[in-house]
């Protein structure tokens, strides 16, 4: 693509996806549905103007990386620790019971090969934490007790389909999972469990220091976006394809580092509000790019509307995504309005679902059909997950407390 | 260039400009002059990391339009209309000494041909308006007098070296110049001066009518990225390079699109000051991509440093091209230590000046010894003049006013 057609799509996809999220706010849809809508119209389902090229791609993880960067900014890290418990039983709960009832239902009543019902499984425990996110943060609930394990789910939620991920494609290439890759892939993922929150905390110590030091402006900026381009680079040279299904996991993994960042510049209240006043006109300018590529990859085209099968399988295995999640969320002690709140939560599949089904069919695991129904789940999960949680919190939800006033000014404030 | 290669020149530039520039404070030096610098190093005179390529110099593009968008954004109209005349002055001394005197050095003393020339003294009536007014700005002097009647010279300046670009080009490639192109080319950038600010002013009170509505964050700094993109894809478009120099003239038209536009924006303080803290981030991190480039295309290795032809050519025309400049500023009626700074301000030809080197050299104009001793000449007024300036306002320029309190405390409250 040349730098003329690439101009062009970044405009139509900034420019329509603000005015979907305008429109979709004045019908009182939340704003990243309007965004998702922008992608579905743009792309191939619909107009064809626009197809997810790698340089798109890449802007919009820097979208979600950016997001997640913020997100953890705004997060105090004696509230993670809080929900830790809660956010682990979540997640083990969030992953397994896809995972278990996917595999179930596609191997003993559709009558799947098993590696065929493993990865329907496996693309069914995959939460989109970035949509979830931007749905708590819409509804002015992520500060709440809710928003913190929903966000400590996902992150280790995610490190499971990870490494799930990488698991399964092992299998589907070699026909067999060997101990020796499988075992450097864990510990490539671990190291870089261990060593992400230091090498976070270093650098956050370090620019706070420079900060005090330097006269020339622009230094926050320069040095978070010069850390998201390291990390982008680190996931293309690093994220070994055959291992780690690309550059789509090692950038899921960066993402891993930029949350517990935000997370350790937080200590310090001013110094986070300094960093979230220059960030913020980055992070409005990229995230929507990337949630209008997740509406661009949901292909509407490729789907046979007419085949009875396709919808008898997504309907089947929508009900059980929804349900799975739910039963995670379930587990915990909480509220049982907070626990609905969760589950609903923990339900959209969004991107990590699509790289799921996207590598069962370029690895002939899905045929055509499989593929489609697939889609059809993730969409419904996706699109339909925002809207439940704003209904919810509208009619349901009043036991749960309301949002943290010193939260919200601060986010209005640099508007 | 793939994706994974431009990742890491992008991350090289932003973290070598930003290291050097603060070198160059501790050194006492100008910041942009670390950022030059910065590119020499990288670019092929050096190291030969990093070739300025294509999407490279889109973005330092975007870096130099935004620079001068919060330069507008800055300006008072007020002040700029009152040194509107002197500005036209300087603009036009400034435009015309060095063209008739680089063609009189140029054709009775080096004995070039009447073209050759005259391409010469196109090349010396470039001003950097970017160079000069980021040392100003570092200088905390662009919100005083000869700031503005600067500002106000590099724009008209400017706007003549495209017709003059133009017209050469023309002239270059059809060995005549044909008065329908010339007159196309002049209707275009008539239209383009009487349309900008019309537009600008609309649109200025397009985005404070939405944002007063809109419930969603990020209207400001997307709807100017947007902006940014649609010109940059106009200049790819309409900028047709047989009769505009091509892409670097058509975007030579958008940044006189941006200042006004920032000037508008300016009328109410208080929005004026929101924009600023919004966009100010985003300007930090495009700028110095700007600077670094200019620095890139300084090849010094092309240079036969043994050749005496070459020092005597780069001398003579440095000398006039300074001398020059300063005729300019030296035609207003303004104290003694003011015309002169404002003559050292006008003389960095930076890219500018390149541009037309490279069309010498690239249209077979200008041979290898005349196109090294334009880069030469180029070289030393952008490098030498920031220090100048520094120098004069330290030891000389005491007559002039003080910076502008109400000013910095605005640029360092972002900070």
């Amino acid at each position: 693509m040349d730098t003329h057609t690439f101009l062009l799509h970044l405009l139509i996809i900034l420019i329509t996806s603000r005015v979907m999220a305008e429109i979709a706010v004045r019908f009182q849809v939340p704003a990243v549905i309007g965004e998702l809508m922008a992608g579905v119209i743009l792309g191939p389902s619909l107009l064809g103007w626009i197809e997810p090229s790698t340089t798109i791609q890449l802007l919009a993880e820097v979208g979600i990386i950016l997001l997640l960067f913020k997100v953890g900014i705004e997060t105090d890290i004696r509230r993670l620790i809080d929900a830790g418990r809660q956010s682990l039983i979540v997640a083990l709960g969030g992953f397994l019971m896809p995972l278990i009832s996917g595999f179930v239902l596609g191997y003993w009543v559709f009558g799947f090969t098993a590696l065929v019902s493993m990865f329907i499984g496996g693309a069914l425990t995959a939460t989109s934490i970035g949509i979830t996110i931007r749905v708590l943060g819409d509804l002015n609930r992520q500060h709440e007790l809710e928003g913190q394990i929903v966000l400590g789910a996902a992150v280790i939620d995610d490190v499971m389909g990870v490494i799930l991920l990488a698991v399964l494609y092992e299998f589907s290439v070699s026909g067999g999972v060997s101990v020796i890759n499988v075992s450097r892939v864990l510990t490539f993922i671990l190291l870089f469990f261990l060593l992400a929150p230091i090498a976070a905390k270093f650098i956050s110590l370090l620019i706070r220091r420079i900060d005090n030091y330097s006269d020339i402006p622009g230094l926050i900026p320069i040095t978070i976006i010069s850390l998201v381009l390291l990390f982008a680079w680190l996931a293309h040279v690093v994220g070994a394809p055959e291992l780690l299904g690309g550059f789509a996991a090692g950038l899921a993994l960066s993402r891993r580092f930029f949350l517990p960042f935000g997370v350790a510049l937080h200590t310090d209240r001013r110094f986070a509000g300094r960093i979230e006043m220059q960030m913020n006109p980055i992070v409005y300018i990229f995230s929507p790019i990337f949630f209008v590529t997740v509406g661009l990859s949901l292909n509407m085209r490729e789907i046979d509307w007419s085949s009875p099968f396709i919808w008898v399988f997504a309907l089947s295995f929508f009900v059980v995504s929804v349900m799975a999640k739910f039963a995670g969320a379930m587990l915990i002690k909480a509220g049982i309005r907070q626990r609905i709140a969760i589950g609903l939560a923990m339900v959209p599949r969004g991107e990590v679902g699509l790289i799921f089904a996207e590598l069962g069919r370029s690895t002939g695991i899905f045929n055509m059909e499989v593929y489609a129904g697939m889609v059809i789940v993730i969409a419904l999960t996706t699109l339909l997950s925002p809207f439940a949680l704003k209904w919810f919190y509208a009619h349901v939800g009043s036991d749960v407390d309301s949002p943290d006033a010193r939260y919200i000014s601060d986010s209005q404030a640099i508007r």
